[in-house]
């Protein structure tokens, strides 16, 4: 069954998508901008709310859900329709309001299904529903404002949150159990908010296999500085302060507790000392004894696997350490072999490329499952016999995805995944199927189901392109070297519609930069609808994925370490360089425009090579990482104190008496992640050197604008090069 | 001596100067702006710290004070200088660090002079030095961070805040006496802020004539909204609240105490309920026995004046009650008569102008002194024998102000400033000697000395054109008939440099047209820097004064009550079709700048007029009157819930979506009085509807930029204009 070996050297890959000449309407913002009025008219039309329930596929099309075939496009059956289902709840007088609420709680029981609903007395409640027996089973009362929803269908017992504190609910019982009653603001429980969600947390409770104990953080922030934010839409302009902790200052400090609902006792995991430092990536033992943390100093170059005892809270062992002298950042928590609870699977960089490591539980490492240079994307689960694991990697090409079986014994891997493109896997319960939703540049969407017996592929849908019968440009994904001769950068090059190699052309170069960021692969979704609309008007739109950037491995990523924007900046010049030699491009009206990382990134392009960009948009720049919030700032820029000449050479606010040509900021007044203070000491300090930058706000907005404001901040964004590039 | 009678109705002047085609030099916003680095060496060079001492005329020049010749131009007598002075404190250990530290506390005593000096432990001290005597004859320590500086030279008492809080220091005594020792952050005692500053209140204590008590105000504002201001420059931004009642919404609360030193004790005024209302122009009786207050209510529609009992604060009689349905605005204390202390003189507009009335102290009116189709504009004071007034008034044109002497007995006035233009008065102490500052559209500056026995005006300083030269424009000011048939508006034109009547050329109207206010008169300061610059760059550049603004009476001012903005806009667009009939005239490139309520013309004349205005710039504009200050937002448009037709006719937000030229609004980030809700309230609006205004903000600025980040504005404008409009 071998269909491919590990290969070292990833293939380089050069796509084209010739441009469509084909009918006459131009595309508005409306139709390519998320949050446009006709956006949806121009997405590929794909199946709504996969899921699998056993062996079944479901979706959801209309005011029904339906079962997918697993073999035959298009072949599909109705299980539930709204109608059929509020017939069946009529006599016990519940109603569900939208087919969409319905879940399967049991994937492995195909006679339960449930809903959340509003109660008569505006309370929300989760009804269980036996289809056999055509009788509810269970209720769950929880408050509207609840929040962070956590079902254990093991022990039926449901979590939530209110406000700061948390809670358990019983099935039939309308009074909730309470985990925590804390009243001090800063002080929460079970918020998935912990740590800014990054390092792969996106939950703050955890239930036990069994559902007998539930884990949760508690945060604390009152020793965190506030950022006064301001509501302009109250009748008197409102103070909305945020906890804020800005790098290098006090840090707020997360514990993990265990709640016991048989007894209604809380635990704390006994993690000490220091306080500040980032609790990761919780798993519980198959055994329900133990608690699994990844634990990351704030230095964030040390990381310890703790294993704890989960009724106790006492520090069993540290099982290894991991240590990098950038940084480390673990995103998965351990995963117990199906079979075997003593051995479990480990993600990793530490060989510079995100592999899989088997240990066993006293943390001995009982070998490296995959290896090579590219990396390990995620881990889908296991196949039936728990032999085989299913991963998506990039190990076809950086910017693709592919689904492989993985022999965990032999660590042979087989691609599961058919077309080029971008793979999601979804596995079915049982671990025999899985969903593979994929795109690429000349695929608007399709879904195939993987039969991991046979390996067989059965495309199952198809969306058609939905700009069909319009011009649309060229689009061509290649790479270049890096200045260090050896490096691969990809990037993507969309020409004007009217596309006419002898004319010279504008470029509006459109970058972000970031870490955990891919902007160009080749899925068809990586094309941005701005893009297609400036190529219409005109633009070459021009965008490259420099190191820094995401897929690439440990050192690809890392480089920039505390001097970020340095190597960014190189590369995208590569990219420059590259335009510059194009017959077709105009090298005196060369723009740039970015978000965020790109914000910043556009400043840096935009001051350290005013020569070059005579007009830029930067959005919510962070423009000196001193500003910027404490994990992410201390983990690629180290603490101001401990790194002041990186802060200082990567500060943009000192560099605004560069500023040449034209750059508009915009910022969000309400912006939470990039807080305004960057924007307005850019603006203080333009201001001081005699620059003149323009600027722009978005009022009650946060880091992006949403919405149908997201349209306005395109045809902005557009006005703006079109003033002064075109 | 009668040589002018008054005259029913004024005269219309015309003034055109020339151009000046003399030089090369272009000036530069440096040079024009307040705050550029060369704009004092275009400025008319004028005597600093002009004063009286006796009959003495002092000013500074250099590091001496110097005595200027009454009669002779250019002559003058060196009276002290720095190096002196120091020489005769050297031995008692004392120190001037500065000429324009030196005071004369006692205009009548010519031997005792004062300074305010640190003292080597870090507190300030006022020292009075005799020059007969070469000693120090009193010393009053006060800290540092002091404020609102207050001394009696009769009693030899200095009163002062710190913080919240009023004290007393007596001569050599180190401890002061507390007035006060509130502890709570929003109540404050002798502030000059009570009231904004408004009903011509600047300061927050009044000493009685013989310095033997003291009445201060006492502000509380713990029931006032908080407007959450941010300071950027911080570390991590931080939260700076103002309190700021909005229209509307609950008021401050006022009262009025007096401290009597000699007993330590302090009565509070019985102003009674309701304790939402405006005490206003308190001034002691010759007597001291009682204060009287201007009395206005929260609607600002009736004014009573109030006597009170300085020592037991029962309110002894309300002399009048004035009222009007538009508003009353007392903002001159009662006037006692210098030799007659049972009569006081009172201004007040009752007949439709500013006019003098004299009382007894029972409350009756002895008589109408003025009258006419003008406005009193300030009383300077008595003569030596108490029998004359000196006024300045505009009776001569609504353009120019003259100074006379006013029979308070026949009503008949004698004009004793000379050349035409804006007269300023200083009146020696003994009432013989009128110091006449003034300039006009011909003369840079000039200073006066009129004996006010012979009435014989000399000119003792003449200062030249700073512009010698330099191309400069023709400047006209004239008049239009506005849209009522028969009231005169005044404009002034300044053409470009290089006017060539063949061309057409671009206008910029410049517009303020809110209440106190005055942009066009026969003043050498009524042009504008930035009018000078544009012109240099070949724009036109345009002012009028609407109905609504300045010394041209009540109705012409109060025709706006309850709908700012409308009467005001129809005048502007008079000049707009003056304009359009002047074949120089661009009618297709015709833009605005205005600042605050001029920011709020610019917004009325962009939105209600889009066909006419290409371009506009509004600078800390109002945008919804019911983000505006109590007190001014309840005067000229009742409050919100009285005049709701009226907010939403005048409502500039709602309009946001009629926008169709180019308008960039600019707003100081930490603006306390247009708070930059307004801006971000308006671009909300126009974000919602699909407009683009565009936007800048000068962070850490208030309502207007000062230092060089103005000259950094005018750039920002400039830039605007010739981007957009040019």
């Amino acid at each position: 069954m071998l269909k491919r070996t590990i290969s070292l050297i990833c293939l380089l890959m050069t796509l084209t998508i010739p441009a469509q000449q084909s009918g006459g309407y131009s595309l508005s913002l409306d139709d390519l901008i998320p949050g446009g009025s006709t956006y949806n008219n121009y997405r590929p039309q794909m199946p709504h709310n996969l899921r699998w329930w056993g062996d079944k596929l479901l979706c959801v099309e209309g005011d029904s859900v339906i079962s997918v075939s697993l073999t035959e496009k298009g072949k599909k059956e109705v299980l539930f329709t709204l109608e059929g289902l509020n017939g069946l709840f009529q006599s016990k007088n519940k109603k569900i309001s939208t087919i969409n609420a319905l879940s399967f709680p049991y994937p492995d029981k195909d006679n339960i299904i449930a809903f959340d609903t509003e109660t008569d007395n505006g309370m929300m409640e989760k009804l269980l529903f036996d289809l056999e027996k055509r009788d509810f089973i269970a209720s769950f009362v929880y408050p509207k404002n609840a929040g962070n929803l956590d079902f254990s269908p093991q022990s039926n017992r449901l979590a939530y949150t209110v406000d700061n504190n948390l809670f358990v609910s019983l099935a039939g019982v309308v009074s909730p159990l309470a985990v925590s009653a804390e009243e001090e603001e800063y002080i929460t429980y079970g918020g998935a908010d912990v740590h800014r969600n990054e390092f792969g947390i996106t939950k703050g409770t955890s239930w036990s296999p069994k559902g007998t104990m539930l884990a949760f953080y508690r945060m604390d922030q009152t020793m965190v500085g506030d950022y006064p934010l301001v509501d302009i839409s109250a009748r008197e302009a409102k103070l909305k302060n945020i906890k804020y902790p800005m790098a290098g200052m006090n840090s707020h400090e997360v514990t993990v507790g265990v709640y016991n609902p048989a007894n209604r006792t809380v635990i704390y995991l006994k993690t000490g000392l220091p306080k500040e430092k980032y609790l990761t990536n919780i798993a519980w033992s198959p055994d329900e004894k133990s608690i699994y943390v990844a634990e990351v100093n704030r230095g964030q170059d040390t990381c310890l696997l703790n294993r704890y005892n989960a009724e106790t809270g006492e520090l069993e062992a540290t099982l290894f350490t991991e240590t990098n002298s950038r940084y480390v950042e673990p995103e998965h928590p351990v995963l117990f072999l199906k079979n075997t609870p003593s051995q479990f699977v480990w993600q990793s960089e530490r060989d510079g490329h995100n592999h899989l490591y088997l240990y066993n539980t006293d943390g001995k490492l009982l070998k490296q499952i995959t290896s090579g240079r590219w990396d390990v994307l995620s881990v889908v689960g296991f196949d039936e016999k728990g032999e085989n694991l299913f991963i998506v990697s990039a190990e076809e090409s950086p910017i693709e995805n592919h689904i492989y079986k993985l022999n965990i014994k032999t660590g042979i891997r087989t691609k599961l995944s058919g077309e080029a493109g971008m793979h999601t896997a979804l596995l079915s319960v049982s671990g025999r199927y899985i969903c593979d939703t994929y795109s690429s540049l000349a695929i608007p969407g399709k879904v195939a189901v993987i039969d991991t017996k046979s390996d067989k592929v059965h495309i199952v849908h198809e969306a058609k392109n939905p700009f069909e019968g319009i011009d649309m440009p060229e689009i061509t994904v290649s790479h270049l070297k890096a200045n260090d001769g050896k490096t691969d950068l990809y990037y993507r090059m969309v020409k004007p519609t009217d596309f006419n190699p002898s004319e010279k052309y504008p470029v509006v170069i459109y970058v972000y930069g970031g870490p955990h960021s891919q902007m160009v692969n080749n899925g068809w979704n990586s094309v941005r609808g701005w893009d297609i609309y400036m190529a219409q008007k005109g633009y070459i739109v021009f965008t490259l994925d420099n190191r820094g950037t995401s897929y690439r491995g440990h050192d690809f990523e890392s480089i920039t370490h505390r001097r970020l924007g340095i190597v960014e900046t190189q590369d995208q010049m590569t990219g420059v360089e590259y335009l510059k030699s194009l017959p077709y491009v105009d090298a005196n009206r060369i723009g740039v425009h970015g978000w965020s990382f790109g914000g910043f990134m556009t400043l840096n392009l935009m001051l350290r090579h005013p020569e070059t960009f005579k007009v830029g948009v930067a959005g919510g720049p962070v423009t000196d990482w001193k500003y910027y919030e404490i994990m992410y700032g201390e983990r690629y820029m180290d603490s101001p104190q401990e790194n002041p000449e990186g802060y200082k050479e990567t500060n943009m606010v000192d560099r605004a008496g560069d500023l040449s040509g034209r750059l508009l900021i915009i910022h969000g007044d309400e912006d939470p992640t990039v807080v305004m203070q960057h924007s307005l000491q850019f603006l203080k300090s333009a201001i001081s050197n005699g620059t003149h930058p323009d600027f722009f706000v978005y009022p009650g907005h946060g880091h992006n604008m949403r919405g149908k404001d997201r349209v306005h901040l395109h045809e902005h964004i557009t006005r703006y090069f079109d003033n002064f590039l075109k």
